[in-house]
């Protein structure tokens, strides 16, 4: 019963993708209001050229687009999430084409959100066209939100779903925002790190001073920053800060005898991600823990003092650095968040005055995956990519996944569908023609299953 | 006999001082080849107005200006040494006037340069003037050589000097680009330190990495840089590159026990570096001592990764920071920078490459203190400024002093006229013109001195 939407979805595929084509100009970063806002409106006119009811939620921040198909009382209710904003493009000339003049090259679609989230949102928009024109109908109960603000933390959906939990409520709950395992095996995710983010500001002189005629007598900011971060970690990669690991809770022995079994080349991943070796993270863990089920925390950018061509014999006046700790099952973002606090202030020294501002927090999650709707899953993705799916977690972050859990109790089936190299939040992201296609007709296959009871 | 001199360089000051507001108007940093050339140009036709045969001479990088005047054979001969390159003016923001539009402002002049050294070496052009005005001629035969690469460490004066021996053959060298030890307290120096500057570029994935899905895979080249640098230092403030410290001569007891005489407050000095504590350096020193007679090692400029506002959750692929170390007398610079680089290459973890990329190379120097012209030197500072100049080091690098030592034989008699609170190398760079018209004073007291013979 798959093969007509399979027909339908590859026949005239250019025609099928020239939507998706249209969304991925938008630079709908949570940070360009106005450009979210367009891309929304798009949105909530596309979904009523579906058939749906929709709308536009506002929030404190960027507005939520939700749509509807109410197809029949007695048929059970999908829920889709999905996220419209995206990671800022830069660095810009890095990029082989411009990152919202999408274009197709070698079968891959290139555009920044072409993988992270556009580009697998639109998979079961796809397949709401698929299915109604093959079909006539839709085999479940459909609803469709898709947030504005998942790349920055989604700050504004605790209060949203909580508001809107009869909206919003639901029989099962699909996600699209992730990737295989590897090109050739699909997973489904039994769970996700958290987030939390910091920019620590440290201050020195009032003024940028001759380095010369100040150097030894005055504190430098940046050789401060510099030994505050370094200390931040030990010369294993464990994290120093107090408490750090109180709260982590290892995955049984079972998942990660699992892990064990998974066609996973560490030298084939080093060369994925541009290095000559996996060598982050604690040295007492193997690299699929280290990514999936132990905590890190990263430098995302640095800056202070002089940085053009040449020199500038400057001890400049300040400093700051962007740091994100993932965090995984049982830490707690607002204990870690104090911690570094603490940290923080205890290791900034005599002459540098520092702050701590914080950013995102986002608690791990773990997921049910023994449930009949992740049953339905497996045999969506073995129908629609041809491979059984392996259980896998994600060492990022879907926000919106723990608050679904724990305040609607729905625990969310992860069907992503990008590849591991699309270069998600970096230059140049991408995401195969192929895997869009297979994850509409996935999602065909899903909804069907559903709707033909039983889950 | 200095009074008439005094009387016409005070009488018109603003007529006196308007050459000198032309001259700040060139952004002629060394990075500017074209600004500096309009600033050379424009000296050598102020040179030849004031009575000198003056020329341009090329180097590898931005011209010298030189100016002669052949007073009488029998007359001894004084060069005299300035730059006319200025350091880079950002952070613009932070200037309330144009770097480059310069005004009188509280009898202060403001602009880049105004102190370092454009304001410090006009005294002399200004002497020129007043001696040429009052006694029809100059004391003492003159020659005058200006840089435009001081800023950047004289990267071409060697070789200049090396050729130009003959050229600038003199019986002694006076260079102003210094500042009095307190506003009321004028100092010559006894030595300065010299300066060796890198960058350090480290580099991890071959493009930025989503920091969830590769972190804890994948080394983070920002944290691994701040590692680096930050055990660059001992938590004393000692600097840890091996051998860092083998060469350095301590200075002797009597003139450590003369800084001890020094009217020097450390908190006030603070309060003029804008901190609340002189807290840089090494903890076993003093702040005189940690400024002029300790090397230090300070970072000038880091960046790394995502910098603009909000968050960008990614493992960067590269960072860079820019550093100075101020050497003491022994050291030597190709050996530090050697230590440096073998620290770098030996503190890399796996995963990251690094480079050193080497800057300037400057030899500290000590100066001979005890001679006719220093002599001269303190009592011209007495007679312009009505107070007894002390001896001082400066904890700069002026690189041509070491120069003409080595190479001609010339110990610089080091007559700075700046202040401490000049701001120089920061934003609002001013000189008081008290400081310019005394220092002219000065100037024309110390070529009559050396003309009286005896020097």
């Amino acid at each position: 019963m798959i093969e007509p939407v399979r027909h339908y979805l590859e026949k005239d595929a250019a025609d099928r993708l020239a939507p998706l084509m249209e969304l991925l100009r938008f630079p709908s970063m949570a940070g360009d209001p106005a450009a979210a806002d367009r891309c929304a409106r798009w949105l909530v006119d596309y979904l009523e050229g579906l058939g749906s009811s929709s709308t536009m939620i506002e929030t404190a921040g960027r507005p939520c687009v939700f749509g509807s198909w109410e197809t029949d009382p007695d048929l059970p209710t999908l829920l889709v999430y999905g996220h419209y904003d995206v990671q800022p493009p830069d660095p810009l000339e890095e990029w082989h084409s411009d990152p919202f003049e999408p274009v197709v090259r070698d079968g891959m679609i290139y555009a920044r959100g072409a993988d992270d989230d556009k580009g697998q949102f639109f998979i079961h928009l796809l397949a709401v066209e698929a299915l109604t024109r093959v079909h006539g109908r839709l085999p479940v109960n459909l609803k469709i939100l898709l947030e504005g603000e998942e790349e920055i933390g989604s700050p504004n959906m605790e209060s949203l779903i909580a508001a809107q939990r009869e909206m919003l409520s639901a029989d099962s709950l699909v996600i699209s925002d992730g990737s295989f395992f590897s090109d050739t095996v699909p997973s489904i995710l039994s769970g996700l790190r958290g987030l939390c983010t910091f920019e620590v500001r440290v201050r020195g002189p009032a003024r940028d001073l001759h380095s010369g005629i100040a150097g030894g007598a005055v504190r430098n900011p940046v050789n401060a920053l510099c030994r505050l971060v370094g200390l931040m970690h030990d010369a294993d990669g464990r994290v120093t800060l107090p408490g750090f690991y109180d709260d982590v809770e290892n995955p049984d022995a079972v998942e990660v005898a699992s892990w064990g079994k998974l066609a996973f080349d560490p030298a084939a991943h080093a060369r994925s991600c541009g290095v000559d070796v996996l060598a982050g993270g604690e040295k007492a863990y193997g690299p699929l823990e280290r990514m999936w089920s132990r905590p890190t925390l990263d430098c995302n950018g640095i800056a202070g003092g002089y940085q053009d061509a040449g020199d500038k014999t400057i001890i400049p006046s300040r400093a700051s650095v962007k740091l994100s700790t993932r965090l995984v099952p049982r830490q707690k973002p607002a204990a870690v968040a104090a911690s570094l606090e603490r940290f923080v202030e205890q290791n900034t020294p005599a002459g540098i005055e520092s702050t701590v501002v914080r950013g995102a927090a986002v608690r791990p999650v773990l997921l049910d995956i023994a449930s009949p709707a992740v049953e339905a899953g497996k045999k969506a993705m073995a129908e629609a990519f041809g491979a059984e799916p392996v259980f896998v977690r994600c060492g990022g972050s879907v926000p919106i996944t723990e608050m679904f859990q724990r305040i609607m109790g729905l625990d969310a089936v992860m069907l992503g569908v990008g590849l591991p190299g699309d270069n998600l939040h970096a230059p140049n992201e991408h995401i195969p023609v192929r895997q869009v296609l297979g994850g509409a007709v996935m999602s065909a296959s899903y909804m069907m299953q559903l709707g033909a009871g039983g889950v």
